[in-house]
């Protein structure tokens, strides 16, 4: 294990792993806020100031930003989460301190001039508009807000058009005031990387930013509800939720080794049952999505408008069965897929640096690979069954049917069978 | 470099790559059969199959093969594309055997049972369902049909769901017979692989099949065409081809290089004219794909209903501008990028299993990464400059577009602006 982590004293931590045999590097700054830390008349501001960034600083325009980085090959890009806003670099190994001194400076100093952000205002409301033309990806956006109504968690990351159009400089000077702080702010880099380098680079750009407080987000009440979207499309889309674990829960890991059981690969019994037995469906998964606080176990599947009905009734079929006699075979396969894809995410650089500061920010340190393995050894089947019938006696289910769902059932329909 | 091909009597080839440090392998069955080796009334039948192989075989039901492969870990997936099917599998160092051992069953010995090709083909026309309704997907079928009309490399892959309905058991064995034979399948691994253990495994499992020629398919004669498919959409989405190099044409990296330069990153002309100077559009780059006898550059943007003619006419501008200034630094970023591209990609075992199949494919041999480094610097200004200008001579330019597009220009003057 060469994980070795420094932190500064106003609280900016420095997260390293380098890689034997690999000539690239992954480096990036996660920072601890996300569009869960908007209030309602921000909703999308996390999102534009991460495309703001790239805009230009008081260095660099906006084409120098991109130059600098892809002059020596390397690329340079940003998401935001509901809980993170991730800017990241890929480069070769001499590479490293300049895609850092780029980082620091688009995070740092951007400039946000209003000529700017006209422009990038109509990128982003294009990048809606083609979230919106994608109905697998726009329902898990309807899923959300259905199982967080008016919450800070619940909102979409892009924002709604409308408020993207009135965001000016000043509302993304307020939430870098308020969010981007050096105690939530994390430099993570695996690879080609060594970290006192990293460290010597990092402090002149980031010991001096004053700390303070962090400002946490509410607390996400999961709630019971469903939003219903027909339209001329060729396949019904169907998103179910269910609260779960959130991500430093006890149960976080039998959580996901039972959704992995569920439907998280080929043998599982939703894919099985869905897809192999019924040929219902193309894409179908579930999966146990987690945050700081809550989270949820969500299955997804498109099919068509004659089929919809009974695809629904297999899944709660499923989900009920599952609870009763998942087996100790589909958990030790659930649980060796687990382990594997931990292995294999370690090979790639990116993934790796992203696996740093994630695990940092969630535990404050960065736990080693076997205890991550020891916690997964130790999720058997009783464990499985307890939580599959903890999530049958939830209360609350959030529900989310786009396309043609004229013969979709009623989510009452579904909680009453899922009780039943 | 540790790249080594065995070549059995049959002409079936072995070709490994064993990279140090890593403890996962990736390696799968490349056939050199898909979409444009069939005859029109069996349009998605390569697709089928692909689906079929994983329902069963003499050895094992569909569930025994997921289990198999998941009960360590692995994952197995396979594709299909215009020029080549491909089953391949991810596992750990000692699943390397049961990898190739199940990947061998379902290529070779499926069952195509009756019952299941009814329940793959609820599954498929799912799957196509899926591509209609996302946009920035089925327009590049429409793109590839209207630059290739009436040819096999211009038909869907996926298939018409009036075909797919039709397909039965003959139509498998028949393509199989024509197209899944020994001198047209690579067995490609990387990672923590050994390539003699992979030989002596192999030879049993493939030596014994009797070598036939190879069906070639149809050459491609590019054309020039236009399809608008008008829809209430929030974006209206723009893709345009003109007929470029194929893989083994000498001009092949410079028309990578181009593209790249054109739009192949955020440094790139369409990026930074489009989006960062105009906000038109979200996604936009520009691309070369190629074939063993023809290829194209491709260029997609979304954007909005007001805003398409403006996209559509910068584009053109951008084209037209490339073949006068592109200036050094360009091309020696775009250059940096697909070098550095290429090494990153090799830290991947499924990168590089995939890499070694498809070299293998169009050269005969894998050939050193030195040699397509020196290939890359080899581009220059010049050859760029005058590649540019051989694309604005091209008679003919397809042009796909779909959603609100009453205001896009008729190709007719998009080739016009492009010659005046």
């Amino acid at each position: 294990m060469s994980v070795e982590l420094t932190t500064l004293p106003n609280g900016f931590r420095i997260v390293t792993e380098p890689m034997p045999g690999v000539s690239s590097a992954a480096v990036g700054l996660w920072i601890e806020a996300g569009a869960r830390h908007e209030q309602e008349a921000q909703n999308g501001i996390a999102h534009f100031l991460e495309h703001m960034a790239f805009k230009g600083t008081a260095r660099r325009t906006a084409l120098q930003i991109a130059e600098e980085i892809e002059d020596v090959g390397g690329h340079i890009n940003a998401y935001t989460s509901r809980e993170m806003t991730a800017y990241y670099a890929r480069v070769l190994r001499p590479d490293v301190g300049l895609a850092l001194d780029v980082l620091a400076d688009i995070v740092l100093n951007p400039r946000f001039e209003p000529r700017e952000i006209e422009v990038e205002r109509g990128v982003i409301l294009q990048e809606i508009g083609q979230a919106l033309d994608t109905p697998d990806d726009i329902i898990f956006d309807w899923l959300q807000e259905t199982a967080y109504p008016s919450q800070p968690i619940g909102r979409s990351i892009l924002g709604p058009s409308a408020r993207v159009a009135g965001f000016g400089q000043q509302d993304l000077r307020a939430f870098v005031a308020d969010h981007y702080r050096p105690g939530q702010t994390i430099l993570s880099a695996a690879g080609a990387v060594d970290h006192d380098m990293l460290v010597r680079l990092a402090e002149p750009l980031f010991g001096h930013l004053a700390p303070s407080p962090a400002l946490l987000p509410a607390p996400a009440r999961f709630a019971n509800g469903e939003r219903r979207e027909t339209r001329m499309l060729e396949q019904a889309h169907f998103a179910l939720a269910i609260e779960g674990p959130s991500y430093r829960a006890p149960e976080f890991y039998t959580s996901q080794v039972y959704t992995g059981a569920l439907g998280g690969s080929m043998s599982s019994r939703l894919f099985q049952r869905l897809r192999e037995d019924r040929g219902l469906c193309y894409t179908v998964f579930a999966q146990s999505s987690a945050y700081c606080d809550t989270g949820a176990v969500t299955i997804y599947a498109g099919t068509g408008a004659e089929q919809i009905a009974e695809l629904a009734a297999l899944t709660i079929e499923e989900l009920k069965r599952s609870a009763e006699d998942m087996s100790e075979p589909e958990i030790a396969r659930a649980r060796a897929q687990m382990k594997a894809g931990l292995l294999m995410g370690l090979e790639s650089p990116a993934q790796r640096a992203e696996r740093l500061a994630k695990l940092l920010s969630i535990w404050g340190r960065v736990p080693d690979i076997s205890e991550a393995i020891a916690r997964i050894d130790a999720v058997d089947v009783a464990g499985v069954r307890h939580h599959a019938e903890g999530l049958l006696a939830q209360s609350g289910m959030a529900l989310a049917l786009y396309g043609p769902i004229e013969r979709a059932p009623r989510l009452a329909e579904l909680s009453e069978s899922l009780a039943a």
